[in-house]
């Protein structure tokens, strides 16, 4: 079992923080966005009697509010096809078990969401990492490309949209590249799609939304990034394939059920005015673009710009993305300050890719954005470990 | 992935009940005492802003929060020593995981709790069952009996005390006879504690307090029965073992956190006043002594006096747990009531066994166990499948 790349930074971090210097954490994905009172509220408010166990799918009131929820993102599911997880963690570590045997294969765009590892060693499967390029902004990569990667044990394909850790939004034609792929070869394609209401050119196509692959797709979501509630630890997997969700109930009733306060949590959010979304993509975008140019500013920096999610993915004129990372907790500070950052090569499957690429979550304020990039541009004018003229 | 032998009835309740006819739930776990208000209130009291992934462990005021709690009943631990899991069913996965192999085994005494098996799946282990007898009470099986079964593949031993489904109590002496089996060969020894406080002949003896199998002993502990907080899903994984504790972490990091509002519902629990168990004790030692007592008084029962939990298994008179069990919400009825039993079948893994025998959850105050066992004292007259003087 791998350990996370992030975390093992951690202690470097904690160790900064004891000498007195602030740290400007880009590194993670935890919002600073407030959670809709609204919905603490909801919790808060409860008044049973009994902290009991909910349906192993989840409380059915909830999954029927979450069709009203679908709809309104244009995607139309039955109150039968959405199980309740214990966070989007768990709905991709379902959908991993229920479609896949011990020793298949899973092909992923790479750079991808690291714990999709976690989640493919415990489900016993491999993932087969594709890779998307960041002078093409982290475009899908091409049916040939893909079709050279399929085996016999090949049984499904995942893309996060968007994606995480490259912001990149795929386009509807890409989304319809993929169905042409998985019905060729009958593989299961794996959509998760966390940052949904996170787009900022162009609308969100869900893989839901393909006609025609009903049996094929498998939506794994979640509410932690939608309404900054992490900690509610509930997602949903959601499919028209019956086969593929009565398997996923077996390991559920195995587990017996999703937490119940984020539940409540999660079925009161469905009932946010439809503005809610407005105000904060507003301002993760105004955030966006901030970072983005702030990074294309420094010589020896590209970051394109991505069309979705709160993270970029930038190449920088260093030697190796880990020892960088490292460097700027355990050697680095410009006005008492430094910034955390998640060393490329923990997004890769390939070994020896994103040695000069780091992932950045704009999840500070602009404020803070701007004194991060004031560290950051200054640590690669010192850095030992810099590339000049790349 | 096998379907739970007790979700296979529901739908033949559902009919049932549409029917209009009243069904006493003997069948599962879920205790009907109130979840204390003071712990709920701590839920409905709490006033952050941002439900935030926690430590991946856990919170550490809730770690060391429960050192408290572990020390009141005995169990010497550090907080780093505990991890916080999303309920017991995840420290289970996550001890299986981190300490066995894709195709190792765990030796279990069945009957067992029957998810064990679910958690088996995911982890790509193997359980081989070890037969307790009901004529024994549930005892644990000999030395010699437990040695024929262990091979290079076994890893672990895993014990569930007091036990579900039997209620069975292990006695201090036969921890110590598991201590010397696991010290012998090299084994893990996990132990499901859910039950702790529900004991009603004698002291729990934990497998924590083995002296000398510091290394060996994985504590698999969860909040649900104790506090009546099913629906919480908080758990822990408790060891001295670092190295197994590490690796959990890793899957514990792929999964991000446990649930938020759990936690807060668990370290509130930490400080319920001492005297909190002795009236729920009192009020489960007397339904269990009322059932005990009345299916003793039905013609062709056997039914051991169990130690703790809130199960007791039950030998009847009739040619299959399964069909009978059906039966009770299908075909019969008294003064309008049936009773819905978990079938014996369900909680052995070796074939055939459990066939005559059904277990029993004493969920229901005493008023509604007098009906239930009046309900199957008339359905064992008339059951078709009964078997004359066994």
């Amino acid at each position: 079992m791998p350990a996370s790349p992030i975390r093992k930074l951690v202690p470097f971090a904690e160790a900064a923080k004891k000498k007195g210097i602030t740290i400007y954490h880009l590194n993670i994905g935890q919002p600073d966005i407030e959670t809709p009172p609204e919905i603490l509220a909801a919790v808060r408010n409860s008044d049973f009697k009994i902290l009991e166990y909910s349906h192993s799918a989840g409380n059915e009131s909830y999954r029927k509010k979450l069709v009203e929820y679908y709809q309104s993102v244009n995607i139309n599911v039955d109150h039968n096809e959405i199980m309740v997880t214990t966070g989007g963690s768990e709905a991709i570590l379902f959908g991993f078990m229920s479609c896949l045997d011990a020793g298949d294969e899973v092909i992923i765009p790479e750079p991808f969401y690291a714990n999709y590892n976690g989640f493919a060693v415990s489900a016993g499967i491999h993932i087969k990492p594709i890779t998307s390029n960041i002078e093409t902004g982290f475009a899908l990569p091409s049916i040939e490309e893909f079709e050279q990667l399929i085996t016999d044990k090949t049984k499904a394909i995942l893309i996060c949209n968007p994606n995480n850790p490259t912001g990149y939004l795929y386009s509807r034609e890409e989304l319809e590249v993929l169905k042409a792929i998985i019905k060729k070869h009958n593989l299961y394609l794996f959509s998760d799609e966390a940052y949904r209401e996170f787009c900022y050119e162009g609308e969100h196509f869900s893989a839901m939304q393909l006609e025609g692959a009903e049996d094929n797709v498998i939506l794994m979501d979640t509410i932690s990034k939608r309404y900054s509630a992490c900690g509610a630890r509930i997602g949903t997997l959601v499919t028209h394939n019956q086969e593929v969700l009565q398997t996923a109930l077996k390991f559920a009733q195995a587990r017996l059920s999703p937490p119940g306060f984020g539940q409540i949590l999660g079925e009161a959010a469905v009932d946010l005015p439809s503005d809610y979304f407005e105000g904060i993509k507003a301002e993760y975008r105004l955030r966006r673009d901030t970072i983005v140019k702030r990074l294309n500013n420094i010589p020896g920096v590209f970051c394109p710009n991505p069309g979705g999610a709160f993270y970029v993915m930038a190449s920088l004129s260093i030697d190796d993305a880990d020892i960088f990372c490292q460097w700027l907790l355990n050697s680095f500070e410009y006005n008492g300050a430094t910034v955390m950052l998640a060393p490329g090569t923990g997004f890769y499957g390939t070994e020896g890719l994103g040695k000069s690429e780091v992932r950045i979550a704009y999840v500070l304020n602009v404020e803070a954005i701007h004194k991060a990039m004031d560290c950051l541009e200054k640590a690669l004018e010192v850095y030992p470990g810099r590339i000049e003229n790349q």
